[in-house]
């Protein structure tokens, strides 16, 4: 086992790093269990902007993790954190679904239909011309364009769907002015959790299966990053990056605390 | 007046060369008119998509000038022409308004829901998730990406609201694949002209205001081309291009046939 070094926020990425589609990762919930025998409340921080905090704790129970709600960081909880830090009392033109209509009411943020001063994308499975439309013409009127995530494209029993950033696109592409984007490899979901509770960046590490998401967020960030070979990039993969992780496990199990 | 060459087939941009959107280019308009006395019926050649052939028509009619249907080429006509050409018996996937539903049903081609050959975006007005998820699950599955034009905004009484190119911009995002534009300044409305009527290149010209577009298609496509200054590109903005038009002229009354 390896253990390098002690963090107080162990910040853990979801999908290919807690659990794979329907299945857990078993080293990954042992991890967990351990952290919190220590008293360690992990943060979980991930790209989705469609779920609630609630729905996602409920997906981590269904897997054997307890999860704390408040430490469950979605791009929609970042994103309106976000707003509320860098843009107080402004109001928000929203496309996106019920996670992120929650997380902006969370934070008291006002949505508007006109004359916003911010517009925020997310992934919206009932997004309708209209709606495009509005969002491209409030941002030609100046409004602010944020983003929850650059994901481009999602798996379902279907196959491959169009994700959060290819809506992005449109408008972009239509507008030609591009959002600041909150989600992995952005800093800001990692920023809300400092911000909030005040660590300092030696005290936080990201760990994460996805190199370009994950990893480039810690990075960035300039705060330890582990990656773990359960998910989209393979290790041999990671280490032909020119940036390269603080750590590389095999998986969670290696991590001792 | 200008007379340095003769054509059989004059190829006329609509808007900003034929009209400025509620008004016709009155020029431009005697230009089609003194053609027509000498038994010359010009062909129109449009990116838009979203108008029938009997519209567009009617548009003209409306600015005194008489059209021949049939040498009214839209994006949505030159489409459906070219799957007839290049991909005889092949059915299409379409998301688009009810211009581009008539021409493929007008070139006798077949409209699927699912497994399809081809995928055909233009601008609809009428799009759902469900649209673009398919139009990204059968790309995925090999069908043939095809977009009648690459437009990103179009004016209108509220603002620049999104065109085909921003959706298509979505559907080329998500999967990776980048579609063939029919549109100018691509050559598939000129070629498709050529095709059906058997001109040699030498006698045929492209006469528009847009350099991007008009211009460059004609360029591309290697026949003669006429620059009018009603439009979007000015004189002076064109003449600062490496490649030139074949003739610049302030409006289409300079020009002798």
């Amino acid at each position: 086992m390896i253990n390098k070094k002690t963090y107080k926020a162990y910040c853990l990425d979801l999908d290919g790093t807690i659990y794979r589609g329907k299945d857990a990762v078993e080293e990954a919930a042992e991890f967990v269990s351990r952290l919190q025998q220590q008293n360690i409340e992990p943060f979980f921080v991930t790209n989705n902007a469609s779920m609630t905090q609630q729905q996602l704790k409920e997906k981590m129970t269904g897997f054997g993790i307890t999860a704390k709600k408040e430490r469950i960081i979605s791009s929609a909880i970042a994103a309106a954190k976000y707003i509320k830090h860098w843009y107080p009392g402004k109001t928000v033109y929203m496309i996106g679904s019920e996670g992120l209509d929650q997380a902006l009411r969370q934070e008291g943020l006002v949505r508007v239909e006109e004359s916003a001063d911010i517009v925020l994308i997310g992934l919206d499975r009932a997004i309708t011309y209209d709606k495009l439309a509005t969002a491209c013409l409030e941002i030609r009127k100046g409004a602010v364009f944020l983003s929850t995530n650059k994901d481009l494209a999602f798996p379902s029993e279907r196959g491959f769907l169009p994700a959060n950033g290819a809506i992005t696109k449109l408008v972009s592409a239509s507008t030609g002015i591009e959002p600041v984007f909150i989600g992995k490899p952005e800093i800001h979901m990692l920023e809300a959790i400092q911000l909030e509770l005040g660590f300092s960046k030696s005290e936080m590490v990201m760990i994460g299966d996805n190199y370009d998401t994950d990893i480039q967020a810690g990075i960035r960030f300039g705060i330890d990053t582990i990656h773990v070979n359960t998910g989209i990039s393979s290790t041999a993969t990671v280490l032909e990056k020119k940036e390269q992780p603080t750590f590389l496990i095999e998986n969670l199990g290696y991590w001792k605390i």
